[in-house]
């Protein structure tokens, strides 16, 4: 099976921009893609990653300028075997929900993430095609069914979660093991709950 | 094993006032909390409702208006046998990820939800004890250990997602296969792909 792990070197977590530096973005990017790097080789595969861009990790790096789903559909058009897709944003994935989302049967795997996206799969039917424009997690499984092939939906609340956003950044301080929970109580971050609803906070703000 | 279903029946759902009136509020409830229920069934389990007040369900209901986490602790300290608590808004839950919770093992399993809840848990260790309040997860994650016992945290995202606010309600929209998701289809709800990031959207808005 190939691993393709999708990274954008350009612009990384732009919705974080009102917590993040540029820099900062970068770097906790660049944290997140070594956890789904590590992840990946704990659940036993040899992940590529497909970068829009240069980028130090520790795996091969294919770099594509192209949009995702091209990048990607690319891939699986010239593939003679099964192909899964990881995003290079899931903080929270670990080498045994990604052993999971492996070993799962079906011509097409689907780990849904929030919002209507698709965080992880892996196509066995060598005629599939991503699409990630819109409700993608809707739209692959439609897709899939009216091909013919069977489909399984992992449920993973660690595949679920792509970091996007403010409270994305609060999942990974509770439920992070790696890289990029480090990085962020290194930048100050942290989990507070002042009697009620948990919020994220930092150090100086 | 006993079951508790935890449910509100005075002001259920106050966060989604901005887009249902408070009739509709408790019919969103009164379907989240069939839906559990029989996905409790579904998972060989006879649920009990612990309600702050009378509600019209399929299953045994113990009025308790005490606030969530002494009315839960009430029922661990009488128990003489495992006790699973959980949620009424888990819309997502169904008959196989309820077995998965309850067969996971463990002293204390958890089901962690967003921003730091514990929507779903089995507390086989006697002494071990609630407290919902703040950063739940973390808290009964460390209690439980504190106390020596031993943890397993189930990964899942259909007991992730409590309805909560707007975005959950897409959640529903997407992944739900029971009542909740026809209510709202009903109450005309849906989701849209505006050529980007999927949004809720209801008819006459």
């Amino acid at each position: 099976m190939r691993l393709l792990v999708p990274f954008d070197a350009r612009e990384p977590n732009t919705r974080l921009a009102p917590l993040l530096s540029a820099v900062e973005r970068h770097a906790l990017a660049e944290c997140m893609l070594a956890d789904v790097v590590e992840a990946a080789r704990d659940a036993g595969a040899s992940p590529t990653v497909l970068s829009t861009g240069s980028v130090d990790c520790a795996a091969p790096v294919e770099v594509d300028d192209r949009p995702l789903t091209a990048a990607v559909n690319d891939v699986l058009a010239g593939a003679d075997e099964p192909v899964a897709v990881v995003m290079a944003d899931l903080a929270l994935a670990t080498g045994p929900v990604l052993e999971r989302l492996f070993a799962a049967t079906g011509d097409v795997v689907l780990a849904p993430g929030r919002g209507g996206g698709t965080n992880a799969l892996v196509a066995r039917d060598p005629d599939f095609r991503v699409d990630y424009h819109g409700v993608s997690f809707r739209d692959h499984l439609e897709a899939a069914r009216e091909s013919g092939a069977s489909v399984r939906v992992v449920d993973s609340f660690r595949l679920a979660v792509d970091v996007d956003e403010r409270a994305d950044l609060l999942e990974v301080l509770l439920h992070g093991e790696g890289r990029t929970a480090a990085w962020l109580r290194e930048a100050g971050f942290r989990v507070e709950s002042d009697g009620g609803e948990p919020i994220l906070a930092r150090t100086g703000e």
